[in-house]
């Protein structure tokens, strides 16, 4: 067992897109395990859009990482030492270890982690936080009934895919939005959406729209918000009344965070898009999955039999090594990934 | 019993804010009931914001008032001819009989109001639809919960003070908005707010926001909305995490309507306020009250009792003469009335 430990920190705040220079490569001691603590080698680790709002200042879910802190994300690892009852050396657990190839952490926070039941790769993808937010933003806040269209973007990422497949099963017209028509073809013969539209195949908001009229003819009664941008433009005008717009990120702007105090005056008001909403009696919810963990067992029930029968698909998009982290998470940030995107660290 | 039946038409779409010349006054002969209808004589009949919409071209909730049609809206009358089963020459009913002295209407879709039990103007506000938007909305979107704090615009108008009534009754903070001193003296004197600002005091957003911030000060759960504008702008950077915003209208944005495509594909956008629904996990539900008619008489058990014992107050502005109702609309659009606006017809 190597003594040292390799993590990566935020060496700097992106001004925009983040870059390389951005991220810094650090070597340390491996950690011990203080009481109640355990050493965890980790093997593969999650790269999820929200690690870019984490690298801003700006307000959102969650404290920011400090500029030469260490990059936060999920991961999953094996236990090399214990300090805590019930979890022993051998063992996989799943936790917040950061973009490292080890960490200690009380043992209360972890999840073990079957190796036995599925890949424990699943657990950062399709039965953990992407695979829970989208399953749990579908059923809980855009209450999909039969017969109803949902529209989702990113259609082959890891939430969006599962939004999709979910939906599908339930009964909905499902039109999926991805990026480059490999995606498209993808969402369609392996993901199973009804049908896919390419946004770059659209120069604007308005052209996509017409696409999206045709592909969701009797209008959109789900719009599953995870990108912002031209797609939430595009979609808006064709929701349908009681329509709903469940939120849980929007990868899209995640660069801009640049925009001051008086463009937050000018977009706070935007009356059209309220009058969309109120005219429409929409239902726009905002929410992060980690205030609804305590759903994951439902979750597993719901899901796990319908990736065991192959109703819902998996796709993962591996990296090798923890040092190419950077350079993959840059790349999902547009759309450069197939799949959950992941680190394999070990 | 006069022969003749005045009605109010819209003579031209307003630009911006509505003028006396988009409205004409016209006689005609009283119609006779058919089968299965009753002629109704008007004594009061309501103004209300969302009537603004209703003269524009523009999508809204309902059909659009046509030009040289008769003003929309909900009134109370007596009987005076009854060709319908079940509905007396005497009795008084509620319906959308329009801006007009008469109406004969189908008697199925009527609302009997017994006189004896409360003033027959209490089913155009307190007891009508106001007041049912505004405990709806609150109460089954708003999801009040005692210990927190409710925002509400119109503090003193029907809407608003049935809102900021029932939040107090719940135990909850109340920050009431209202145009004037005069009104905010009568939001908290007469409807028992906890404080209310004067909008007009503070020139922008931000300087309403800071008064608010100390109105408010462990932030904002509930803000009702049904203003728009500064109000909205000032709020929304101030909302909790898991705060509600139940939408019934916005009518400092109703003479707006002349927004044109470049500015709804602009605000349809507005990155900075989807990524404060999304980081606060906000619910932002538009509704409008037409479609929760069947929860009239939950209302009627709930909020009769209230009025009643004096918890639940009651302020009307009552006009006199149907000639004067495009007036005293004009000056409900820009907070020219005090309490319920309505019109006495008889």
């Amino acid at each position: 067992m190597s003594d040292i430990m390799k993590q990566i920190v935020l060496a700097s705040r992106p001004d925009g897109a983040p870059t390389l220079e951005n991220f810094r490569l650090e070597e340390h001691p491996v950690p011990t395990p203080a009481e109640g603590e355990v050493l965890v080698r980790v093997h593969y680790m999650s790269l999820d859009p929200y690690m870019r709002g984490r690298m801003d200042d700006a307000k959102s879910y969650a404290a920011n990482i400090p500029v030469d802190g260490k990059m936060e994300g999920g991961s999953v690892g094996e236990i090399i030492a214990s300090n805590a009852k019930g979890f022993e050396v051998g063992e996989f657990v799943m936790g917040g270890f950061g973009w490292a190839t080890h960490a200690v952490a009380p043992a209360a926070g972890l999840a073990k982690v079957d190796p036995a039941t599925a890949p424990i790769t699943y657990s950062l993808g399709v039965l953990g936080m992407p695979g829970l937010t989208g399953w749990y933003g579908l059923t809980e806040l855009g209450k999909p009934k039969s017969g109803e269209t949902l529209v989702v973007a990113a259609a082959t990422g890891p939430v969006g895919s599962m939004v999709g497949q979910i939906a599908k099963s339930m009964g909905l017209r499902t039109v999926g939005i991805a990026g480059g028509a490999a995606k498209c073809k993808m969402a369609v013969e392996h993901f199973g959406f009804d049908v896919c539209l390419d946004h770059r195949a659209y120069e604007s908001a308005a052209d996509l729209r017409t696409a999206l009229k045709e592909a969701a003819p009797k209008g959109v009664d789900i719009y599953f918000e995870n990108v912002g941008g031209k797609v939430l433009e595009a979609v808006m005008p064709l929701m349908n009344p009681h329509g709903r717009i469940p939120i849980c990120g929007m990868i899209s702007w995640y660069n801009e965070g640049g925009l001051g105090a008086d463009a937050i005056e000018k977009t706070l008001t935007a009356p059209k898009l309220w009058r969309t909403i109120l005219v429409n009696f929409l239902s726009v919810n905002g929410f992060i999955i980690s205030n609804h963990w305590n759903r994951m067992g439902d979750f597993h029930k719901a899901v796990g039999p319908m990736i065991a029968d192959g109703s819902v698909k998996v796709q993962e998009d591996i990296t090798e090594g923890l040092e190419n982290a950077p350079d993959a998470f840059i790349k999902l940030l547009t759309g450069g990934n197939t799949g959950k995107a992941m680190v394999k660290v070990i």
